[in-house]
């Protein structure tokens, strides 16, 4: 593991959607040079267990053993367990792999231990033979609570238990108030040797926003020397994975990385868009008075993934702070 | 699941040598006429998990599922969380089977949700569709702790961790001063419709001991108006299986029936020997006072196990108990 000195960027990043760009920022900085900054928000007990599915998405996904077309999970999975427990009238709402599962069994014995959820990642990141550090927003529980015409409900039963169908009408993040940020990663985003945080294509409204609603995170970025680049997660109206788009139309805003660069508001030094949307390039600057770049967003591949890593990168000296 | 109301047998037992009794008074009597009476002091949180050995190993025996030969686990099982686990450097000294798992999440969760150790045992046997009461000793917490030259010892440390190795001094049951009793179980010993009670051939020191480390069942057996009858569970100076007989020596004790007999003095009103120490009745009825049966108390098949659980309840007319 590398320490947080020879960190050079820190994206803050949900599951999947983040997870395409930190893998790519993986593969185009040396070792050491990349720090993520997740979402645990998502994090919740079930059947015992402790799950962390953006940190796990993040794991699987930078260590190579990710499902490569799921979205979730792991490549090779089987799923005896949930068979069994299928068969045992046991909850199987939430498919939990019997490889994933032992990464859970080893969370949770961990934590169950003692031990943070930051010192049980560095582990499995170890484990791993990341070069990335990979940092839970913060070793105390916050919850996304999800504001629904169906009524409030956490997180995973809107995103899996009912496949984001209710209507959304806002959000809030339990335990946010009280839950101390991770002191590296506000190490790091103090560091005057950062050179870029980046905002990665995830949720702004479950994924990134519990990371902001740490109070603590919002002042360091405004305060941070580095630039902050956001990589919208709407391309031409549409969200790539994900109910982002849903959310906006649900939420009465128009669906236009517009509307994404006016949420992020004054923590952005950048924004970058896709292509598609290159014409939004003018209004975005002037609404919001941040600088736009524009190229091709939509990660379908490695190859992909490492070119807008390194035009997020390329950014970085075009943009001043203050 | 048939009421208590109904019951005519109450076991006590451990893991696999009493299951293999339990399977055959199951099958002998009629639905619902049995009753066990099951050591929860092996019970252990592992990864998070609430692992309760002898319970599991009840239910998979009575319903079918059990490995036929390997003494615990499940039949058919695979190990694809034990092999990931082991590549991310989780402790993989107690085998964790894929299909196990599943009921160890069930449980755990529902522990965690709030329900009582008793209450999820009674739901797994009734979707195991047992016609038999399965009931822990205790919803609270005993632990087992071995004395052992190698300190005091877990009793999955001493069982599985140490494979029984160390010599034993002695045994504690944590938390049995305070654990209550399943009220049912002591209902059940004082129904003067009780016909029998059968002390399985289990471990007496870790099996049936923790069970009588509850002050009220020691109690409620000495009262008890049907006949106490244990079966032993050494055979011609062995144990079957397991450390019985290591235990003996190292406790100094002669590895008999009649040392077994002993040990469980004043709550007998019968004992059942093998065969094989047909010769040892006479002194078991002069050192203990107690009622000797022989025959043969090797169970290799389900037959044999059927004709033990037979002769068992046959004696029921030979003891009075008071």
């Amino acid at each position: 593991m590398s320490g947080a000195s020879e960190m050079k960027v820190l994206a803050l990043s949900g599951g999947v959607g983040g997870a395409k760009l930190c893998l790519g920022l993986m593969d185009v900085l040396p070792p050491g040079a990349l720090g993520v900054l997740v979402n645990t928000a998502d994090d919740f007990e079930h059947l015992g267990l402790h799950i962390s599915p953006d940190l796990d998405t993040l794991l699987y996904t930078l260590s190579g053993r990710s499902h490569p077309t799921q979205g979730w999970g792991l490549e090779g999975e089987s799923w005896h367990t949930m068979e069994a427990l299928e068969a045992i009238g046991g909850a199987t709402w939430f498919r939990l792999g019997d490889k994933d599962i032992a990464t859970h069994l080893l969370r949770t014995g961990q934590l169950r231990a003692g031990a943070s959820l930051s010192a049980v990642t560095a582990g499995l990141a170890d484990t791993h033979q990341l070069h990335t550090q990979l940092w839970p927003m913060s070793d105390d529980p916050v919850a996304t609570v999800v504001h629904s015409e169906a009524g409030d409900l956490s997180f995973q039963d809107y995103f899996v238990g009912r496949q984001c169908e209710p209507r959304v009408t806002g959000f809030s993040f339990s335990g946010s108030d009280v839950a101390r940020p991770h002191p590296p990663a506000i190490a790091a985003l103090q560091d005057p040797s950062l050179q870029a945080v980046v905002i990665c294509p995830s949720n702004p409204f479950v994924s990134i926003d519990p990371i902001l609603s740490i109070a603590a995170y919002r002042e360091a970025l405004v305060q941070c020397a580095a630039p902050v680049i956001a990589v919208s997660p709407i391309v031409a109206g549409q969200a790539i994975k994900g109910p982002t788009a849903k959310m906006m139309r649900e939420l009465q805003m128009p669906v236009t990385a517009l509307e994404v660069a006016r949420h992020y508001g004054n923590l952005l030094d950048m924004f970058i868009l896709d292509d598609s949307d290159a014409e939004l390039a003018p209004q975005i600057r002037e609404a919001t008075g941040v600088e736009v770049g524009v190229t091709n967003t939509v990660m379908k591949d490695r190859e992909s993934k490492q070119c807008l890593a390194q035009f997020v990168l390329d950014q970085v000296g075009r943009v001043s702070c203050e």
